[in-house]
């Protein structure tokens, strides 16, 4: 991520985007402000899926859904387009992956509602604030991320297993790491879970099922915290005609900054 | 509020009612567990409204809502029933009154989608154990509610302005008061104003739009918290065909802890 990137507004971000000049990954953008998981279902699914996502705030932190009709999502960016200013999207069709596109604007219908979803992002910030080592940012890889036996609560057609991601903190780091993390319950806020995998059905930590494996350090415990990827799972199970999200790190970000959804 | 009803469990408490031997106020009763406003809408409504709580959690905060088709809320109060286990309800036909009753049996519907969002009695709690005064509770009055000039995020067919409730807080209390209820998001959590009741559109102290005034002394402020009678002005404001609510004071009793709701 270069500085310059890093000290744009994010209305700068979205204006780079929109316009194709710009189309990476971006962690670290418009530093300060709230990145967001997109998704995008018929309005057939919508009360379903918006039942699933208030059942289960810790992996579904809704930051804003947008009606059908409309792709402007105006608590948390007026005037952006979610169109045209993510930097890239996947398509599904009846659950599999149709096609990767750079722009919904030969895909958007009348129908379609969008879901703006709490990501990491937020509280990797506040730990890292905290000197809380976020150990796949030091590695420059993706987090790990595992399939667990903890069930979501089901809402309609929406049900499985959670989702989490996992970051191994210092034992003498993991009050504050709690601390640190339950501040921001929209963007998934304090673990579910710390020290035994097996207990939440993982199998091995060195093989996730998303993302990838990071080292575990003398005195490290691995923490488990609810991850967005659990909402894009369980919509794909249920096959949906049409599913539209955001290409994998390559998030939505909003007006809002981080400090705005800190509880305390 | 006898001593007794404080000391017996939620299912006790349910099970009185359910019964018809008691159909009292619930304030103190079950302590230590959280009470919910309940919200009954026909499912052509259901998404809108919805979508209203997510877009305005301060005064709507959702603890759980139950699908068309059951009564029975099976995450914050399993084997109870919302058509037998509320002490009375109002039924409200086009936006008015039509009836109160003491059981929805003879009413039910199965495309009624039931709303059960959290009130003030956990906060007042907490401001309780914190030393801070509740002075509708040492006047023994209702709270004194105001009409604002805050608009809330409308969604769908439903818009209007937040209600707030008010309790005079002592100046040096005031920063402690907002650390206490910050701690619960899910009844409705921190001020939306500290002090200045004309901010927010409210003429006259002394002439609450809903609920008894109470004293304000010396070297208090007026403290505002957003109010859960929002969603339901808002609500029957459209003059939906049906909404079921409780009867003021006459909350419903789940399973939970006030402190399960807590952030930190």
């Amino acid at each position: 991520m270069t500085t310059q990137l890093a000290a744009k507004t994010p209305q700068e971000i979205r204006a780079l985007i929109r316009s194709g000049r710009w189309r990476g990954v971006t962690s670290g953008v418009a530093a300060g402000y709230v990145q967001a998981n997109l998704a995008i279902l018929p309005k057939d699914l919508a009360f379903d899926f918006l039942l699933f996502c208030q059942r289960n705030p810790r992996p579904c932190p809704l930051l804003e859904v947008v009606e059908a009709g409309s792709a402007e999502p105006r608590l948390t960016a007026p005037g952006a387009d979610l169109r045209t200013d993510v930097p890239a999207y996947r398509i599904y069709q009846q659950g599999r992956l149709a096609a990767e596109v750079d722009s919904l604007q030969d895909h958007w219908r009348d129908d379609l509602v969008s879901f703006l979803l709490g990501c990491s992002f937020s509280f990797e910030n506040a730990m890292t604030d905290a000197g809380i080592p976020v150990r796949h940012q030091e590695m420059g890889c993706n987090v790990p991320m595992y399939v667990t036996n903890i069930a979501t609560a089901p809402a309609g057609v929406f049900a499985g297993p959670m989702v989490v991601s996992m970051r191994p903190i210092p034992r003498e780091q993991i009050v504050r790491a709690v601390q640190v993390t339950s501040r921001f319950p929209a963007t998934h806020g304090a673990p579910v879970h710390i020290g035994r995998p097996q207990d939440i059905g993982i199998r091995d930590l060195d093989r996730p099922d998303y993302g990838d494996p990071v080292e575990i350090r003398p005195g490290e415990e691995p923490v488990f915290w609810a991850c967005g990827v659990t909402p894009q799972a369980v919509a794909l199970a249920c096959q949906p005609s049409l599913m539209i999200t955001h290409a994998p790190g390559k998030m939505f970000v909003t007006d809002r900054r981080d400090a705005d959804y800190a509880v305390l």
